[in-house]
């Protein structure tokens, strides 16, 4: 049997100005600008672990969940695969966390995201976020290291 | 470390008669009318698997696959889970093989395909198909066997 470790990611956008929810991560792993998320808990759906995470990292209730499809590594070695359920959605309740447990948050319109230098692989993600257009973004690994993602 | 089985199905429709492809399946597991797919192999991506899949079952050539979001069963008791991949397309080519190897192969329209009774839990997939506003079909089983499915 082979590991497949499951996690979500969702971009939530304020519908009056448009700007795009961040979370500066503070661990090590994926540090910098990323959209919250993390791992599916015991018997949970992806779309239920979701909306739990969006809340326990940012204090926002999100609803009307939509799917941006699926990042999908692969280790071409071992056959093990990390698998990311991306949603994105404009509708929400409450009000951002004040100490925030994995990295301040703050709201920022599209441009300033894309032209921002990363210090992981977000980018590689908008495709899947912003192009209506795939299912799925494949990203395989072998000695070397990752290489690079193929959209499909 | 929980097990997490991997599986991909396509509807396949013919653009000029709306046709939907059947594959009678005759092995024991969801023996019955089903949609041509199967389970992911060593380092595939999960689209790469829907389009193997029907070539070997059907002989078609598909492409421009949309994803219809996924089945997500899970068993509550041990946290595995099985994972349906849905895919839809009207592009292909190629003709039916005479001898498939999972069942018998057959045109269908829509209609016929809501009204005649099934073997097995196909009907429960339609929403993802043909309603376009779910992400996830969960289902979740414990002592007692399966339990109904909900969309997300």
């Amino acid at each position: 049997m082979r590991e497949v470790i499951l996690t979500t990611m969702v971009m939530v956008t304020d519908p009056k100005t448009e700007k795009i929810l961040i979370q500066n991560r503070t661990k090590d792993s994926w540090a910098g600008w990323v959209f919250p998320g993390g791992k599916v808990e015991n018997s949970e759906s992806f779309y239920d672990c979701a909306v739990r995470e969006v809340n326990e990292e940012t204090g926002l209730l999100i609803k009307d969940l939509t799917s941006c499809g699926i990042v999908h590594w692969i280790n071409n070695k071992t056959d093990s695969r990390y698998l990311v359920f991306l949603y994105k959605t404009d509708s929400f309740s409450g009000e951002l966390l004040k100490n925030p447990p994995e990295g301040e948050l703050f709201w920022i319109d599209k441009h300033t995201l894309f032209e921002t230098p990363k210090t992981n692989d977000l980018d590689k993600y908008f495709p899947m976020f912003f192009e209506n257009k795939y299912s799925e973004a494949v990203g395989t690994s072998d000695e070397s290291g990752y290489n690079g993602f193929i959209y499909k």
